[in-house]
């Protein structure tokens, strides 16, 4: 098989998974009528699938995907992409181990954004998706590279593959566009749920050899991927 | 074709529009049982489509909807319009570029609407679609043309598609029924965001420039009747 | 048609409106598990019709509803009927216009409840609906004539259809069974956005007279059976 | 019937049933992603059903479930087992009349429990279901048996099927798992309804001598298996 076609295959499947995946940003409430958005790098190639602009997520199937080069360019599609591309254009071009981005406006992580703090690490679920706080990024207008450049400075001083964009939301990355989407559908679950616990009372912090300890087990031995289970 | 027939096409458009766009309010958990309701001018017309009173949502069908004249006068139904008609109306004959409006007591913006308190722009989002606060229109009561008079006072002074109407709920206008309902979604979004931002420390401003930076640039740019990006 | 038919067919329509209405409380979230309950007084019979007790709301039809006289001793079925059915029962027996009675523990009714406290009037919507504030009644064990008492105490000073059973959660009574579950649909919802407006700052009251004025109207004026709107 | 198929049909029917119950957790909003799950002992085996770890909710059927011993160790299976299996494996060597355990980390309860606080009785349901306070388990991480001490200290001195395991989630327990996922859905229902009572005002304690009259009376009377209803 030609490299072209080989492409061409990338490109097709990675179409129908970034359509497919935006009905998770639905199904967990993370997103009111068109405004949050998947997508995912092709491998090998300087190219990255997106959502198009505006479009609803009803409306969403892998033809009307749109593909850009880097530089949030169209290469493929009739539809303008997500006025979000340059954001995620500019952390597949500054983090190469970056897979997938996903934006929400998702109502708990968006109100930590909207007070400029950091959620602090309440829950062991926090230790283990995130290795601590989830840490917020500055205030950027959209149109340029700031608010990519702010997502980047931003993680890169922590282990959270998921930023509150100060008055803005979330942005979270990930290996590849599903595990993105995790952290996304995770961040909001944390955020609420930290949020529900200082309306409540005095939340107790976790202390920090236990988040690293949380931290460390999980990312090698949760799901099918990991160490194997003892076995008779 | 005659007038004749072309205006009963474009009536019978808008009856499975309007019926349509409710399924969006139920979907956003803006409505419980019966409380809000979407209509839509009929363009060159003085008539407008508009829901039943007191018709459950799963019953809303194209040939229920009322069609009356911009007095409220029914002129084709069998059915009592939405009781909150004249509202409606008013704001049809008062804002010639209103080809839509709809009326929710979604509980988020009808918080803010029983405080009396204004939306503050917390959000780029809000920035984005409603140039800034949401204002909250007087106290008014149902029956004459009091809520149609608040509704567009207090529109003609701001940005906003949105007015949140004193111990009421919220009315929203746009240039057609879908524009309206898209409005109604973000303003309970935002809403929910502002009140959970309050209720969790110190939310921050944006500063009043880049808020009119916001609201420029998405009034031009998103989705696909913008300005064309970039192509190869 | 003989008076025995007849009965039997009163019955027979009852326990299909019964049985479907626990959806309404299922659809609005009134409900966790089996807590909640609809019964409907069969016209000029002793006899109400009621969920069984601790069954499923997905596994209820028309024939397992309970068919129990107004002591709440079972005439037709093989379950026991909801263990709430004393207070029901009770209702049916000190207010004859009362048709059909609803049983929740929905969370922010309940909420206002577990404080003791009447919810006060907001909104506009509570004064169409409950005609002013929804009191609270007296805290009372189950199992005997203590919450019905509670209940029909309760009511007899208020124009309202629900009332808050302290620590417990909410009935409500209607002239049939679908009024009585739109009434706890529109408690909870108000409920909830009072609750929201007492979170977010000082909500404002509706004066008095105003109350008067929204819940004459909305009694005479809402909805298909109202005065005809002027019509050509 | 041989006891080797009498065993086999046993854990074919515990199969089916565990991965159906998962369900519910979804249906109530207990869980995100791959959060939460839910175990039943194989009776008068010393082996469990579990669900398998990082297994989304969709893709859950009887014949990926996880059958283990009670160490945890896989017997049955090509999947690994839940991440919680050693806190729930220590559960039913501790509790021999346990024959079901769920966790979850669902928002309201979780937020209790990053505070530090049982849940106080303030809700007549609470008293049947919980029998008083929802008590508070210690910091534990996972990977040994110090989640499982946890539990079965906490639950050794509490009328309560359900602790708040702190800074973590939601452990509950039963005679068989369906009645552990109804304790886990009340005890969300329940932390939800307490805490927004707490962020509304003052909520009222019910007195100690009523939680038990409410919780023996709910024991012995609630649902189709309890003492006959009267019947002419």
């Amino acid at each position: 098989m030609s490299e072209q076609l080989s492409r061409n295959d990338t490109v097709a499947r990675l179409r129908e998974t970034v359509a497919a995946l935006h009905a998770e940003l639905v199904r967990y409430n993370l997103v009111a009528w068109t405004s949050g958005n998947v997508s995912a790098r092709v491998p090998g190639q300087d190219l990255m699938v997106i959502k198009p602009s505006g479009i609803s997520y009803d409306d969403l199937r892998p033809d009307n995907m749109v593909v850009c080069d880097l530089d949030g360019v169209v290469v493929e599609g009739d539809l303008s992409p997500s006025s979000d591309t340059a954001a995620h254009a500019y952390v597949y071009r500054a983090m190469p181990d970056v897979g997938g981005v996903v934006h929400t406006h998702s109502g708990y992580a968006t109100a930590w954004a909207a007070c400029g703090e950091a959620i602090p690490c309440y829950l062991t679920a926090q230790a283990d998706e995130f290795g601590g706080e989830i840490p917020v990024g500055p205030f950027a207008l959209i149109g340029g590279d700031d608010i990519g450049k702010g997502i980047v400075a931003t993680l890169s001083g922590h282990r959270s593959p998921a930023v509150l964009m100060r008055n803005h939301g979330v942005f979270t990355v990930g290996p590849n566009a599903k595990a993105a989407v995790k952290a996304a559908v995770m961040c909001e679950d944390v955020a609420r749920t930290a949020h529900l616990a200082r309306a409540l009372g005095q939340p107790l912090p976790i202390a920090a050899e236990d988040v690293d300890s949380l931290y460390a087990r999980y990312q090698n031995v949760y799901g099918q991927n990991a160490v194997p289970s003892p076995r008779r």
